[in-house]
């Protein structure tokens, strides 16, 4: 049996989005072209565009199609940064929350080191979430400073929501744009672009159920921004290349798959989530990082005296997928630092996994998971207590 | 009838691309991940990697995957240029020809009027060809403080390939990386990127039968380049962001797919030319921009006393689709920089069309071209001589 709960690393392509790739190579087109082919590839594309826009409350005009949510999340953090600081060099503070994504973070840490930004970095609680009344402090006394301030949805590991509709009011009443990696959530909880008052925000189709090699940036119309890939002025003038019109009509079939099963995905993956819950509960030494009342299928355990990478090994033998957080930092064998952030110490951050739930993911699952985990648990503690990883 | 002769803009996607990228798609996974789904997807990706690298002559820890052809080509040109001006603040010149992609151009201009590059332009002769004593003369003057040079392999306008071996022993002699932007043609004519001694080497799918989306800079070994999208480290720490692992497998069924039938595509493609070339030459006013001796499926003529929109449009209502230049700059008004640096005049210029040739294409597609061709020439001269575009 094979068990596939690492969703949030990669769903699987929905047939919506196959079908939809499949009918775009049906035929060949540059949508830049000016003749028939060129036309359909762009009518295409901007109705892959338009879909997109809807799902996700923005106006179409707004979605500037990137190759996925690091390259949204490079091109907001340095695209909005030097278009403020160039505005305005007093403009140095760039402020994000301590528990960010890596293609967030390490922009961020690069414009530090090589462009002069100040990096604020916002602490969060307990719970991985973000004190409105720090970016308040933050804001009231250094707002003429702050280039960009950049915090997430929902976080990538622990599931998370930060309280979005404050922050961005907050950003709003001091004009410093806001930007949100929501790289995780969009598809999963609800996500009204115009209605979050937010300036950008990112997207990446295949956390979804789209390609793999897709993502957007929501930007504001008002908002300005530097490109980082110059050359046909595509997207905006904001990112040129030519645009993939299959990754576009996938991703926006995906997008739109997802946002009509909202309701009947959420109610079953909270059912495997609950269940899944109830097993870990059974547990000894296991501890619940994250809550009830974030994405619904994030699922972050602590397991005490024990490596997250030899339970996750030991999983796999049995024929459960998961991870020990991000998969993009998968291999590392630092401790996470968004659990740190959150107040784990060294050894429970490592002694922790992430099981991620998509709607393809049944009770049965579960119970696999359930037949199995304690045995590996009891064997990572075994092999943690002789020094072995 | 339709008949597609822009195959320079994109290709339509080959069936074995299309079965690799469905069958990519059949099972979830992030290369990244440390379980079975995750070890399947990198397999893929390393496995096409492979293929892509023997298919260019480089080896696989060379080929650095990016979104498409002008990401590479930004990675090269900007992450280059830092690399070597961070070791050594006198390398300020980065040197191109006069000829290259605006996936070139843009970035060496914009760290030109961003980052204290001073760009040095090399000429070409009529037929777009660079001079490698041009290069050499640079170099003998300046070699201390030329940090890049980026010479593209064959022009996307008009075909001419340039003498890149040459180039590339030149640059090697003087120490200096040079990348050539090979876009236009990988799968289209040999390119072997150890043989050639360039240091790095730009590729896009969608021009060889791949994806759109998709597309590789081949980067040696010991050249350094600074990132452009930070995250996660992938690709070397060179380009991060999930990979896209249907990409790269479509993309290495694609360049393989064109790398066995190279000979007899060549040989349809050159005698579809031939008699393309055979119709041109029973028009008044007519000159062929493009030699016999470069891509073989390229064909760029000028149409005296003709707008090249004018013939686009009235061709695409005859079912001929073609291009006036570049997709990428289809719609911009003025004349291309490509025919202007050959020495056109403007007008010239500006009444220009290229036709690109792809091994789908038949001789039927150029006798329909030969029915209609004559007569939108004259209309478009009709057009012209009212003062109509």
């Amino acid at each position: 049996m094979s068990v596939y709960l690492d969703n949030a690393a990669s769903t699987a392509l929905v047939p919506q989005a196959l079908a939809a790739m499949s009918d775009a190579w049906s035929r060949p087109g540059n949508p830049m072209s000016l003749h028939d082919a060129g036309r359909r590839a762009r009518r295409l594309l901007e109705e892959s565009r338009e879909t997109i826009a809807r799902c996700v409350g923005a106006r179409p005009s707004e979605v500037i199609f990137t190759a996925g949510g690091t390259e949204a999340d490079n091109l907001a953090v340095k695209g909005i940064y030097r278009a403020r600081n160039a505005q305005d060099q007093r403009r140095r503070r760039l402020v994000i929350s301590a528990v960010e994504h890596h293609a967030v973070l390490d922009p961020a840490q690069w414009l530090a080191d090589n462009e002069g930004a100040e990096l604020v970095v916002l602490p969060v609680d307990a719970h991985g979430r973000v004190d409105p009344a720090d970016l308040r402090a933050e804001l009231a006394a250094h707002a003429d400073e702050v280039a960009m301030i950049s915090v997430m949805w929902a976080n990538n590991e622990v599931g998370c929501l930060q309280p979005i509709d404050e922050l961005s009011s907050l950003a709003r009443e001091f004009g410093v744009p806001l930007h949100s990696d929501a790289v995780a959530a969009v598809g999963h909880v609800p996500v009204d672009f115009a209605a979050s008052g937010l300036s950008a925000l990112s997207l990446a189709a295949h956390k979804f159920g789209g390609p793999q090699g897709f993502g957007a940036l929501v930007l504001g119309r008002e908002v300005l921004a530097q490109p980082l890939l110059h050359g046909g002025g595509h997207e905006r003038d904001l990112r040129s290349g030519t645009q993939d019109v299959a990754g576009a009509a996938g991703t926006a079939a995906a997008l739109q798959a997802a946002i009509e099963r909202a309701a009947q995905d959420t109610a079953a993956v909270t059912a495997v989530r609950d269940r899944l819950l109830n097993v870990l509960a059974t547990i000894d030494g296991v501890t619940v990082n994250s809550g009830t009342d974030g994405l619904p299928g994030m699922v972050h355990a602590s397991f005490e005296y024990c490596e997250g990478d030899s339970l996750l090994m030991l999983l796999d033998a049995k024929g459960v997928q998961c991870s020990t957080g991000s998969a993009c930092t998968a291999g590392v064998a630092s401790a996470s630092h968004v659990l740190l952030a959150m107040g784990l110490d060294r050894a429970a951050a490592r002694g922790s996994l992430r099981f991620s739930i998509g709607p393809d993911n049944t009770v049965a699952d579960i119970d696999h998971v359930a037949a199995v985990l304690p045995e590996v648990v009891d064997r990572a503690r075994a092999a943690g207590l002789m020094g072995v990883r």
